[in-house]
């Protein structure tokens, strides 16, 4: 078993990116009362120009609570097909902005909120990204398959992929 | 948006295992100092005849400490193709009882300790759930298709889906 490496070149940073870029959902971990986690599927918006991460919800939500008490949160990006494994963690805040709010809508939201963007209930929960952690191999078959024989071999388990922690 | 319900019927429990039946990783999240979250993917295994959780591991790695100082674990388990979103709370600990890693061995983990069941680097996360949240909807499709229009008519965007909270 191999440690990580810890990086913050930019092309790391990019390569996180490219990473999440066609992953719809994340799931949101956060922290409530007597340090318990909760988490639920949320999602995702590309990242804006300074890299932060925004994501619609209800206003009466226990995550905005949890959020203002306690706003560091994780994000787990997953797309099991290509074996790509994505953490994110980083600072979030409540915002309820009606212009920014304006401008991230899309209207396949009206899924949950059928008044559309002026509902009141809306607001945004936008994250600061500080760090990430991925593990990334071309597929599952190569690490069951070709990565289980090469490691065998070679006695190097992760030359069948890549685990980095990038800071953001 | 609607409040997931509170559950405790064994037919939810049921549906719980059978949700993450085929998710082979899954995300465990632990705490690390100053609350700081961390999260893996790791393989998952089938629960046990008690329910527990169980997960190969290497005795140096941080996730051991966590949990020996926060033995509050959270599971999220994603199938995005089928989005099935399922996330598991429960109490850790870390069990180094050599018979029950060779019950549990299987011949692809020598992917990650190539010696085999006898290193002594390899150890067991046994996980007791306590509670589950699942997001449940046939299809992405469905959500974005169907759910999408029929949330326009009805104006209950829960019909396309199901959210429940699950006592373990």
């Amino acid at each position: 078993m191999e440690a990580p490496q810890f990086t913050a070149s930019n092309d790391d940073r990019k390569k996180v990116w490219k990473l999440i870029e066609n992953i719809n959902i994340a799931m949101m971990v956060t922290q409530g009362e007597g340090g318990r986690f909760y988490s639920r599927p949320m999602a995702a918006q590309k990242p804006d120009k300074d890299d932060n991460l925004w994501f619609f919800t209800s206003i009466s939500s226990p995550k905005v609570m949890e959020i203002a008490d306690f706003p560091d949160v994780l994000l787990s990006y997953a797309e099991p097909d290509k074996n790509n494994y994505v953490s994110i963690t980083g600072k979030a805040k409540v915002v309820q902005d009606r212009a920014k709010i304006e401008e991230l809508w899309s209207e396949p939201l009206r899924t949950w909120w059928p008044k559309g963007k002026d509902d009141p209930d809306i607001c945004l929960i936008c994250i600061t990204p500080e760090s990430a952690e991925y593990w990334d191999s071309p597929s599952s078959a190569f690490v069951i398959g070709f990565g289980y024989v090469k490691a065998r071999i070679t006695g190097k388990p992760e030359e069948f992929g890549e685990n980095k922690i990038v800071r953001l």
